[in-house]
């Protein structure tokens, strides 16, 4: 047997034990696993050191460096974000819905553990500790297997895990690691019907296309986010500015920057030479025709220096840029920019600014996306900003899970059938 | 372009419209379905008769014969389900969940349609009417995908259908019908990625299985049963008895039909000849050899005539027999049963029949099914039984649906945020 396949045989055998576990027990747990990471954070980042003096001899770039890099702050936060979590609801044992049949009998809808998860995930350490957390929270076991590039970070984390959740009186094996380094782990996980009971890929587009294309196991897809901001003539201009800025430059490589903007033709003469000299030097601007007239009108002599217009081609409309690239569009509705995200969009995070009630509600009811905005910035679109402590990712599927993932995406329910004898005639 | 795929499309542009109607037009379109129906009945029942005739004329067996067959009271069943779920509340723009965010961002989580939904189903007729009305209700359009033997029935109900859903000012292009009667009808079916959300194959295992193993979109497995009863001493061995035999006979071909007995040693003096006398002539008893001995003690001289007693091989315990069968076999405890039923079963419906609140307090938690009953039938499990009127089926997967499948399975949801200029810092 493949040491991975006895692996999956103790995380079976943990998440039973898991699933009976009380609020107290779990919190318990993972208050231990707080403390352990915080206890060896010197340990963790010397690990981490060795990782990234690693991947900087073999030529990794920066953003990616900087993805796999720990730090005292990113281990605070780590340990914050468990304290979050161990703040939530126990996920577990909730009745969402109960009532009585006309023969008597008592009918009840439970939540229980999904059962065991796997993530498989890019550098970033962190994902080991919240996807532990929330797991362990929710009765799950997981399987983690992240990137070789963090193969020292993920060990030493996971070890401190496994002795913290010990030392809190909880199930060390609820958590492993896959660690082999070899690609074939990937494989054997995706094949793992009936013993691992979802997959979740975290990281780039062909990781997660590798995943969904092979897995014989359910998967919750995540992160590919090609996202609007519509913006319409009363949305406030300074405002939206500062909305579009914050949506494409806060973190411009994350899934929920904003690829495109769609403005509407009455908003534009106010908006865009405004956003031009904001994105001037920063942001290359891909627009079609009337966006450009509009920027090149409403400029007029004052072209913002260094600001890069380019002409818009048809596969900017449909590209997850991920970079320093805003494609911008005139539409003549809220009509037409629905049908434009709804054909474009990767159904992850769209917006509308607007101060029309109506035009607004038209935005949020027919936009088909995971998370649907009204005047506020689409980069909110995150486990942590929405309150849940840690995320999963963010599912851009409607099966199952939607959105940013916390608890809930590792739950399901088990319906309790209460009688005195009822037979069925 | 294959008509199958223009289908896709018209599928989807007929949802995305369905999606936006409320309860009032979606119940005015069921309402006109129910009628049509009502109205056909005769030419339905003739469609129905020439499918069953072919199907006697090909030598198909008897219990699928009835299975094919509709009749007066079948049509009107089907008329009484659609009436249910025309009562059933709107599952769609239900706000489940909702919070405000430190910054003052308003968060809500919101009830929408999955979209497309596909029905592959055996020769029941009468699944074609329920998964229409449920999907209707949810707001998804749908395609069915009916057995070449219940043919004319499909393309004759859902004629009825589509025009009692246009009378009723519906959307009939909600509504298709794959009736080429061609195998590639499923592959493609499977392989529509993006196009349908989700398929649900109702039928055989072989059928489930084809479905499982070929999809690549979205599967919800359905129907496999090998369920258990266990009974403890205090159970009320006239009434425990009662249960066992309405749930092996009552319909012994269903997923629901209880395939095992597990039997406290020091319940089975007192069952076990009961249930021999009961069973005598009808059911076949598979006993381990303390179930065996327990009957021919208790039996003595007075040895049921008729009574067929085999001695249970090992892959009795897995089997689904669907049929005048059950496997006995006595435990010494609730934890050997639950045991037993987390090794074998199909995670479909199980039952402890005790009057000890501790042991079924335990089995109810530790034992991993759709539906857990204690001293009830397990036949309940059913969409209408549970009240939805109708089923898609009965999921024995975790993910995304579990147990009888009404309106909730066809949901998923959409995060709505509403702010006033917020951005992420």
């Amino acid at each position: 047997m493949n040491p991975l396949e006895s692996l999956f045989d103790s995380l079976r055998n943990a998440q039973t034990r898991l699933a009976l576990q009380n609020r107290q027990e779990k919190d318990a747990a993972l208050r231990g696993m707080m403390n352990a990471i915080d206890a060896d954070r010197e340990e963790i980042l010397r690990a981490n050191a060795a990782d990234v003096e690693r991947a900087r001899m073999r030529g990794m770039k920066d953003a990616l460096i900087d993805r796999l890099s720990l730090n005292d702050k990113r281990i605070n936060d780590i340990i914050a974000g468990i304290a979050v979590v161990i703040r939530q609801e126990d996920p577990i044992g909730k009745v969402r819905a109960g009532w009585t049949l006309p023969n008597g009998l008592f009918v009840e809808q439970i939540t229980v553990p999904l059962g065991v998860a796997a993530i498989i995930y890019e550098s970033r350490p962190n994902v080991t500790a919240d996807a532990v957390s929330l797991a362990y929270k929710a009765g799950c076991a997981i399987l983690l297997r992240g990137s070789s590039a963090a193969l020292e970070s993920n060990r030493t984390l996971v070890r401190a895990i496994k002795a913290g959740l010990a030392a809190g009186g909880g199930l060390a094996d609820a958590v492993g690691l896959a660690d082999s380094g070899s690609r074939d782990e990937i494989d054997l996980i995706l094949a793992a019907r009936g013993r691992i009971d979802v997959v979740l890929p975290r990281g780039g587009r062909d990781l997660i296309r590798r995943v969904v294309d092979n897995a014989r196991i359910p998967v919750i897809e995540t992160g590919e986010g090609n996202c609007h901001i519509y913006v319409e003539p009363g949305a406030g201009m300074a405002g939206a500015v500062d909305i579009i800025e914050n949506a494409k430059l806060q973190k411009p490589g994350t899934c929920n920057a904003v690829e495109t903007l769609l403005v509407h033709r009455h908003a534009a003469a106010e908006l865009l030479p405004l956003l031009a000299v904001r994105f001037a030097g920063r942001v290359e601007l891909r627009c079609d025709g009337p966006s450009r007239a509009a920027i090149l009108a409403g400029c007029g002599a004052a072209f913002p220096p260094g600001l890069i217009l380019k002409d818009a081609v048809p596969e900017d409309w449909e590209t997850e840029f991920l970079d320093y690239i805003l494609a911008v569009k005139i539409v003549d509705s809220v009509e037409e920019a629905i049908e434009h995200i709804n054909r474009y969009g990767t159904r992850h995070s769209e917006a509308i600014l607007t101060g029309d009630i109506r035009a607004a509600e038209t935005f949020c009811r027919r936009v088909d996306a995971a998370c649907v905005y009204t005047n506020a910035s689409i980069r909110f679109t995150d486990g942590g900003e929405f309150g849940f402590g840690a995320e999963l990712g963010i599912s851009t599927q409607k099966f199952h899970a939607r959105g940013p993932m916390g608890l809930e995406a590792l739950t399901t329910i088990k319906y309790r059938i209460t009688g005195s004898g009822q037979i069925r005639s």
